[in-house]
């Protein structure tokens, strides 16, 4: 694709879901694409144009990035491509995340009221946007104040710098306190949490968040959907010489664990969820931990990684297996699964159904 | 039945559905009963021990009742007869309602500090009670500030003369500005509302309080399930002579409504669902009317009245008939009513499901 | 006209009656001018100055417009000729509404933080103006949390884009939630409501809204005051084929109800109405029709519609007619109308005058 | 030990150290007495009266007990003991417990508003007292509101019915938000949490409610100090058939796990304790349990359990092992363990120290 092929593209949703990102008003769409180890790091220049629009086109116009991700070359890749495909700011969700700076210094990072706006501005300027959509606290930080965090984080939205905040791997504790601290104050809560999730990876999203989402109507915007590539199937048969688990030292403990005893039983897993979406949902096993995930009431938007364009759309076939995942299907998958988080306990008392009812 | 065969009756709710009232920890059962009209009005003395013994029995332990039902003597009968069963207090749910006090004085009614704390304290005298569970403003009263209608139903739930307090027949807004007041105040809202909800009359319950269910889980108690008695279809062939609506004179507009073009359509949907009942439930259009109130998630519980044991019991088929309304009977009896109120607009922009999503 | 007769026009009310838009500070002509359908639509280039210019003549200095008008063109029309007339902007009182974006992106519309400043930059834009005045919702947004709405709009006005917020056809319980939210964040809360108002169409302005205008002192700008043309008495010999209800595919439903019952009796009225008019008041029903919106002391100010500039005089009659409905003429069209809304029930306790007297 | 016997007690704490409960101002003694299982239960009449004497009289003056406990029978004999040996009550601390009530209707229990109330009133009344000194909502209840059961233990304190209140087994979120609740509403929190910890329960007590020590002064009344019995050593060799683990069938499911791998490893970990007690401290394995749980800064009382008075002055041994537990004891005791929480992750960001230095 050559420059002379850039047009003023018009946002055009398709056949993507969207749904509301926690209790905003921001309606996300189901699938969106995350900017982590691939865009500004593994991947840089044409193809990141390729990938973005690939993805534009088919109804993906959410995109996530971080100060920290490839050390901020992300945010400026992200930032170049929407400028050269002529995207319109108003159709697009971009959202970045504030916790590890790119410089060592004691205040270069954390949550501090200095780092969230000083970062907040770097941060656009390496977009060369004037505001994002929502700005995620990447991690929680238990050296600053909560009060100090929501005020900062309600300055750059009073700022105009971001619409929304939200956090990203904090605890159902930490968020409380967040909501606790600007309900008091009368600023502004987090809307969303970017937690992980995926077929290994449930007892937060699913037991310990679920409080959340009842009571304060809690969006998530799920990260590694497909745990490291591991539900891909692709290490189903060991792990390839040159693939991202081999090659990448960040995933040295990775490849460690699953040469142990529960690192083989996850493998024997998703040998089992191969067979299950090849057989019965005709489709592949990645796919079908896509749309697993997607079709959890509580997942607001699901993060895509891709080096190519060609991923964007395999990943995309989530989309015609959410139908077909019928009670029976999601029963199967527990089954072979066998880590469903347990139920919050009644303590004896007769528990209610989602009606209230006895 | 006689005195001597009081025992001190153990509550066992049997198969009887709780629910909770509104968001609230309390839990009531699904059929309730009303002494509107009936207990200490036309039912009086030992009749009244029956039928709340009979209710008790088949797991109805709560009873509502109001200062101006049979001008004070249903409290009266209530207290009395709860006293004479030796009913364990913790084991019942009392509710009772203040507006229109027995008096005539221009302060002895509405919703004024000075008739919420006077009124409360001769309910509870006339109930023989302590405290009751809930008290209800019986209806709005606009020439009362509301911080005071909401300061003066938590100074009595402050002195310990109830624990949650209602509303009866006020509009959205009403609601609304209660919930206001209270939030801003730091006291306690109303939890539920008493509201008139029957096959022809579903607007309000149905549509102007849906907003209430969602925003704050306004629980409803409904009242007048049978419309009078026009839904259990013994108008169906006209008005018979010594039935309520033909003595009572508060019916009388009742009666001229029906011998109008829409009271005759009325009659008519009665026959139908009259025949849907009987040929494919198995039961009566009473039992029908009931059980689709009960069916519906927004009601907490639906207030029975009765002027026998046997009419608590016929009632109380309800609760067969229950799992028996299908989808397909659902639809069936929409077709039948032709009124199910339009959802709330969306003005051309996409509408959301319940998981919030497009 | 041509631009060499544009001349910096000095405002002079003349006989205009202002009134303050609900308990502002701003005052607002009783009649004002609104670009529905017509400016930017139906008419566009030199006629648009001439109506504009005519009105600010008499007295019209605010002008109501909305994104969704004409899909933008209405906002562009009018910015074009305000600059081409050079009227002085403090002279105004410019209005536009959002809800309708004019792309179709599931967050372009509705009442999310993301569209409401996003598409107060655009609708600015479109207009080549700084600020407005006010700054409506154009619809209520139920899948959006008030508190987002009322901070959005906050928003907009400390960022100097407008002076005040306003509603247009939210319920009373949607108002009120505002005021709530308003209230207990220390922000801005809405001042006035814009409403469909005319002889037909009075249950919401003048039941619903009722104890708004009394505890809030809630303002109204009145749209559609002579029901699309109907009370002009245009249509009492039928529907003229090249009328706008003719011609407007969008008032396809409002032709076929002229065609039943109840819109016979309604154009049966406006003969009454059109006959009283002449005889008794020797004005037309048009202007009987406006007068009677602007003797209504909740009214703030009735819009007016326009295709030419003959018609903003010819509707401003109605000025001239507001003196001469006594209580007999008001008790006569109310006889003719026979839909003069209920007042709020006292449930059989005493009522009180509008001064709190017995 | 006869009624002649009984002598009006001096309170002498003796060498008994205290803490404050949290940040409250009730100091109670490092070690206290609690009635689960044994007083009302397995233990009744006189030795009920030696076992609390004994305690008494060497320092423990803050006697546990629940509504739960023997099904009220613990209450009842812990009051009636308490008066016939003389008392003073100005010298006790009692303490009991609400969530399990005694009869099973739907609102005999849980933490609505109703069983609060009542719940207390009842639990005085088997106590004979007039007031307790904390009052604990012995599990979390999550189908009320926060804000309910946060109100409804401030009406018990505004009652004089109790002097605190505190919270048993909840979840640090859980707590996060009762202090939200409290603090938004200017009512009181919790001030300390009943909480299950040993050397093999250590999660949540030693990661989950750190923050909540450092932030609020989280104070914990411990139960199950001695893991159920097994950290007294006496299942070294297996589950003596009279014990109370081999009888009880509540504890079936513990028997069981104790005979599967992790349950030898467990047993393998005491008898390494046992000998660390015995050879370098001179002590038993439950006096070493004991301490290494008062060692704790953060345990306000550990709370035991006694069927005898010589169990009571065996159990009070930690005292003299308390000091011996130097840093080089405790890191003994950790490699024995193996089971240290992990400290909150710092994320990559320079960690601070205790007096929030890097």
């Amino acid at each position: 694709m050559s420059d002379a092929q850039v047009v003023k593209l018009e946002f055009d949703p398709k056949n993507m879901p969207f749904r509301r990102l926690g209790l905003s008003g921001l309606r996300v769409p189901l699938f969106s694409l995350g900017g982590w180890l691939t865009l500004g790091g593994t991947v840089v220049g044409d193809p990141v144009k390729d990938i973005i629009k690939t993805a534009f086109d088919a109804g993906i116009n959410m995109f996530d990035t971080a100060e920290a991700y490839a050390a901020g070359k992300s945010e400026l890749e992200m930032g170049r491509v929407i400028k050269e495909l002529g995207l319109r700011r108003t159709d697009l969700i971009i959202t970045t995340k504030l916790f590890w700076g790119l410089r060592k210094g004691p205040n270069d990072g954390g949550l501090s009221r200095k780092h969230i706006i000083e970062g907040t501005q770097e941060s656009l300027a390496r977009l060369g946007l004037d505001y994002v959509d929502v700005i995620f606290a990447h991690r929680p930080d238990n050296t600053v104040p909560m009060e100090e965090v929501v005020r900062a984080f309600n300055y750059v939205i009073e700022k105009g710098w971001a619409f929304y905040w939200a956090t990203s791997e904090w605890s159902a504790r930490e968020i409380e306190e967040a909501y606790h601290v600007a309900d008091k104050l009368g600023l502004i809560g987090p809307i969303a949490e970017q937690c992980q999730h995926n077929m290994f990876h449930r007892e937060r999203p699913e037991q310990e968040y679920e409080p959340l989402y009842k009571k304060y109507g809690l969006g998530t915007t799920v990260w590694s959907p497909l745990a490291s590539g591991l539900l891909t199937g692709k290490y189903n048969e060991g792990i390839p010489p040159n693939s991202r688990l081999a090659t990448e030292p960040m995933f040295k403990s990775t490849v460690k664990s699953l040469q142990q005893d529960e690192g083989k039983e996850k493998i024997r897993k998703v040998r089992e969820l191969t067979k299950l979406a090849h057989e019965e949902l005709q489709t592949t096993p990645a796919a079908l931990a896509l749309a697993w995930l997607a079709k959890n009431p509580n997942t607001s938007t699901v993060i895509l990684g891709a080096t190519s364009p060609e991923q964007v759309t395999e990943n995309l076939k989530a989309l015609e297996v959410l139908p077909k995942l019928t009670d029976e299907i999601l029963e199967k998958i527990e089954r072979i699964l066998g880590n469903k988080p347990a139920p919050p306990p009644t303590y004896g008392r007769p528990s209610l159904d989602r009606f209230g009812r006895l």
